[in-house]
């Protein structure tokens, strides 16, 4: 069955989770295991057995009863499924500590993304390098639309950040991780993903018994 | 009624919103308003208004029909209930690239979170400063307990996160912040809440039309 077919029903929550499983499975992969029970990588990830098993019976069926998952077929069909056997090119806007950090982050080259390209409107930092990548004037994030951009990463502060996501929509961009700490509106067909510490952070005390 | 008595059945996901409230709220008070609505409200934060309705109804009735919330209020508010108004202090645990951007982060200080030390391995680091915060030999984390630490911010290597939780369990945190990509167990009294770049990151493409 085409897996484009089965998209529409597929929930966020779901998504969600399958990096954390795939991510699992590598995990127990280079432990030496072959097979894995919903079981057996429930302890791995974090999540209930019947979670997974409900997850990943959206995409058909790929444990045997009693026997278990082959991992190495999971992972891949994962993969597949997440579309992450694709390089795709990103960059970086916001050079500032929390982008050079991003930009020294090996997570984004084990997903296939590749940082082309990294931005930031302060004179002192344009034409440097970080992690190789030499950092352009913001002003020629216009520019960026015949580079073919998959990515923009945003890590500028509050106050520019939603003009930010405006210029990467118009050069093209079909994704926005945004690091900056506000909510950023953008087309539908772009995918926006926040990620804001702060909000982690905040919901933290709650949880914190009052001694 | 006590905050206390209505703990138990509020969801997870409530508390996981209530920040991304309380930012709409401040922000929308910088802007000048003193009455929000929901649908106001909504606009601010990318959440529906019904679903911040139903979030705020857990705590009692904090908006009048056609007039709205009162920001300064329902700000207040919500800081009680996440505990935010009671200063906690905090570690961190592995000053690399990424633990080095989270010391500078001022994300912290805003939640009431006081930093007050940091700790590495690397014979390099060991008493030098990021941001004023000395880094000490992570050996002596055993010695923290009568530091009294609230907040354990673990940004280790993957291999290192387990043990180094383990050891801010002893060390008396009550709460665990983690950026180390892994999942990481703690007793049920420790909140633990992750922060893994490389799982949104995962997810991104799979909402990215193919060209």
């Amino acid at each position: 069955m085409s897996v484009k077919f089965k998209y529409r029903r597929i929930p966020d929550e779901t998504i969600r989770r399958l990096p954390v499983y795939l991510r699992g499975l590598l995990f127990s992969s280079q432990m030496g295991y072959k097979k894995i029970s919903s079981r057996g990588l429930a302890e791995f990830v974090g999540v209930n057995p019947c979670q997974i098993r409900k997850d990943l019976s959206y995409f058909g069926d790929f444990g045997k009863r009693g026997v278990g998952y082959d991992i190495e077929k999971l992972a891949r069909e994962i993969r597949k499924i997440l579309k992450l056997d694709v390089v795709r090119s990103a960059v970086l806007v916001g050079a500032g500590n929390l982008g050079s950090a991003v930009l020294a982050y090996p997570g984004f080259k084990i997903y296939n993304f590749n940082i082309v390209a990294a931005f930031d409107s302060d004179p002192k930092k344009i034409g440097k390098k970080i992690k190789d990548i030499p950092i352009e004037d913001v002003c020629n994030i216009t520019k960026l639309k015949r580079r073919k951009i998959d990515l923009g990463i945003i890590a500028v502060p509050r106050a520019n950040a939603q003009k930010t996501a405006d210029e990467l929509v118009k050069a093209g961009v079909k994704a926005i991780l945004n690091f900056s700490p506000c909510y950023i509106t953008a087309p539908k067909r772009i995918k926006v993903v926040t990620i804001d510490i702060a909000m982690d952070l905040a919901r933290l005390p709650y949880y914190m018994p009052t001694s």
